[in-house]
């Protein structure tokens, strides 16, 4: 499970080997995107065994910082995110992961929305005028969390 | 330039005001998005100076952490990314915004790329394994650093 270590800044930045930076907490930052949309579904972080586990099964596997543990993406809501392509930034602090997002409800976010970003800023320019950050839903919920996460 | 403080879990993750949380650096990260393909195109952290300058100039304007000073987006390169929208995620943690891309290069990226996320790993398969953590280039650089950062 160990990653290739962190060489110097050309290697990491233009190289070709994987060198992920986990930061002091162990961890790198997640963006997940659609891979037949592009959609982003959701942000989270991975630490090395996560990424190691993600690796080996497909499936993409988190780390929880709120319950501190692995985080098996649909493990308890059956929405399975199969990863298909894993890219790197250029100095190799961030993950970027295009998976196959599954399932019954076919959702990432555990408020049944297909992505995490379903609210948008109404009015750019009236947010810019400090007179309103109101948000607007973009989409519908996919399933009811109350009945998916049964301990809810 | 103060933002809608947060107030509950609910009101955070269903409610229609905008109350992004800035962590106890006072960073909340970013993903930026081009409007127009859905390509990632970088990753990187806002303060609430930038987000209010961000709305504002409609320039995508980060909180650079390795010179700690405003970074707005194509200052020196010319390749100011135009906001068109801003989503928040479920907690309101992270945010992501949708941009025009412009400049002579049209590139995000300081190498020269137009998305940061220039490289992905070659074979999930073999990483899996431990024997391969190679990356393959997805993408040609649209510019010369040398040339654009005349202080390199």
């Amino acid at each position: 499970m160990p990653f290739p270590a962190r060489t110097n800044t050309a290697e990491i930045e233009l190289g070709k080997t994987l060198q992920p930076k986990f930061g002091p907490d162990g961890l790198i930052p997640c963006i997940t995107q659609d891979v037949a949309t592009g959609q982003v579904l959701m942000f989270a972080f991975m630490n090395a065994e996560s990424l190691a586990h993600t690796l080996k099964t497909k499936k993409a596997t988190y780390w929880s910082r709120s319950r501190s543990k692995l985080w098996i993406k649909g493990e308890e809501s059956g929405n399975v995110q199969w990863v298909k392509e894993l890219y790197t930034d250029c100095d190799q602090d961030v993950l970027l992961i295009k998976v196959e997002q599954t399932g019954s409800a076919n959702a990432s976010c555990h408020n049944g929305y297909k992505s995490c970003f379903y609210r948008k800023l109404a009015d750019l320019d009236a947010a810019a005028a400090d007179t309103s950050y109101q948000l607007n839903y973009t989409s519908e919920p996919l399933f009811d969390p109350a009945v998916v996460y049964k301990k809810k």
